[in-house]
């Protein structure tokens, strides 16, 4: 039933030009003179050409549903993250399915290709590795609508994430600020190639002319309250005079805390600690967390708003990526200065 | 292509009995004469019938797709239930797809509807009111494999589900013992109809021949740890003699533990705290919170089992409830017994 789908090479065939030519003729192009432009379009016009976004309607390709990949499903900010865009795009009219990799590259790949087959209209993704993402370049070359939810140098794919190198830049600022010398790192992205905040921490230390002391460096077996206890007490059982610590994450962050005041230590002044994120219970800890906030709000709003327009567009346009600096939110765990030596 | 799929119908049709008598003949009940069964049996031979489920996938209907409906993607107790789901159907070669009600009647029935359009072959569903059920039954008379994960009376409708009322009368005998008779609680269930931890709190005070003091009840506006905190100051506001209190959830539990502690009073002395679900936030929290336990490798390998052995059913089975009696988690913050009068 219905007519055949005039593609974009059937114009070329009919006038001579290249399949590129056509298609940005057919956007109206300053490229293009403007005479090419009148007749691809006069051809276009004869074989009832509809552009893409309503070709696809037409042949039902449309399910006005969204997928969103997580990495983790009980991680409290992606969790958070994943009830906001789910709300926003509510609001205009789109249904979300989530999937989680769990971390796992084969699962990724699964779980990207199930979304593929149930025909979403476009995919927001948490990849488990930041620089593994040829997987997913190739599905946006191929005219996938994607956005990647990290992120920090050119992926090739659109991006819009908060910029973690910033934050753990930040957080060390404030940390040296209060006469931190000796700080430890929770840090468990770096098995992942995972480097932001790895690197933020660096560049603050190399800021302030000191040396990175591998031995403060820890990762912890995994980013739950448990793995932040657990790589809490090895940082300790290591000697040496750490005063503060940065964790990865809140999770790791609580462990941390928790560890510190069973074995007699008082937070802030025998031990600082920050972590990342700014869930709702570093607020409500037994000494409330200083934290690198995540924007929420910001990054759902321009994601959603980036993935649509790419979903609209009749050809997707370079990638671009947005990078949102965090604040840091101080509070009890890191508010006091260190009583000096 | 192919050959036309043979019905049931079509084997009665054929042979002059009804579609029920064909059905139970050819899963060879004995409610079915030996020679009709034969005869029927014959029939379906010569007809190339197939049971269902192999006709099923034939026509590519199975997807090896599940979708699971939970009320919020941010409640750390049904994140934890998603993942050990989504793990226990990867498994056995299933993928998982989420979606979120928000806790909202008409956004659960889109999601319900989402899933169904999206070809899944079966669903796992937290419905927002354990009672408000009559589109999810209609689901099932209509042939559709799914399990709801809460659910305390015959619900027409698979069930595996922690009793909860149980859990709460647990809770409400340990704070008896200690000596407790004035106890707060603060639940959110009864604004959907949800009134199993009432009915196990009322159960137990009843028992005690303690009269319920409705002063005591308390519905917190959010089901966040802000929303246990607001709830605590209000019970606190209303003055009396209130020595414990027990929350619906964990995240209530660590509000009103915070409340108390930021006015001046000891936990568990001034006043005993217990929450639901065990989280891993109530171990480490200022003062470790004693929980009902939510036993979630249980429920979800029997709800996993359930709805597997449905969607390979030829015939779906009479609706079967399995509800698991939770264990209560004793820690400090209902440890110790109150100070006599």
């Amino acid at each position: 039933m219905g007519r055949p789908i005039v593609r974009l090479k059937d114009i070329a065939d009919q006038t001579g030009f290249s399949v590129n030519t056509v298609s940005l003729a057919l956007r109206d192009s300053p490229r293009i003179p403007q005479e090419t432009r009148a007749t691809i379009r006069q051809a276009a016009e004869a074989l009832n050409y509809l552009p893409n976004h309503i070709a696809k309607s037409l042949v039902s390709r449309e399910t006005r549903t969204i997928g969103l990949v997580l990495t983790s499903i009980t991680n409290p900010i992606l969790t958070l993250v994943a009830q906001e865009i789910e709300l926003r795009l509510a609001e205009r009219g789109y249904s979300t399915l989530f999937a989680t990799s769990n971390g796992d590259h084969h699962e990724e790949k699964k779980v990207i290709e199930m979304f593929r087959s149930r025909q979403v209209d476009g995919m927001l993704i948490y990849p488990r590795a930041h620089r593994d993402l040829d997987h997913i370049r190739r599905l946006r070359q191929a005219g996938q609508p994607l956005v990647l939810l990290v992120g920090d140098m050119d992926a090739g794919v659109d991006v819009v994430a908060m910029d973690t190198r910033r934050g753990s830049h930040k957080a060390m600022r404030h940390l040296l600020e209060q006469g931190h010398r000796q700080i430890g790192l929770i840090d468990g992205g770096g098995e992942r190639g995972n480097f932001e905040k790895l690197d933020g921490y660096r560049q603050a230390l190399d800021e302030a002319g000191i040396a990175v002391d591998e031995g403060l460096l820890v990762v912890p077996q995994t980013h739950s309250v448990a793995g932040g206890y657990a790589a809490m007490a090895e940082l300790a059982a290591r000697g040496g005079g750490m005063t503060a610590v940065l964790a990865a994450t809140d999770l790791l962050a609580l462990g941390a805390l928790r560890w510190t005041q069973e074995n007699g230590r008082r937070v802030p002044d025998d031990m600082a600690i920050v972590g990342f994120d700014n869930i709702e219970f570093a607020q409500y800890a037994a000494t409330p967390i200083s934290s690198v906030d995540y924007a929420v709000g910001q990054v759902t709003e321009l994601a959603v708003e980036r993935l649509l327009g790419l979903i609209q567009a009749e050809a997707l346009p370079e990638p671009e990526m947005t990078l949102i600096e965090p604040d840091l939110v101080v509070r009890a765990s890191s508010g006091a200065p260190i009583s000096g030596p």
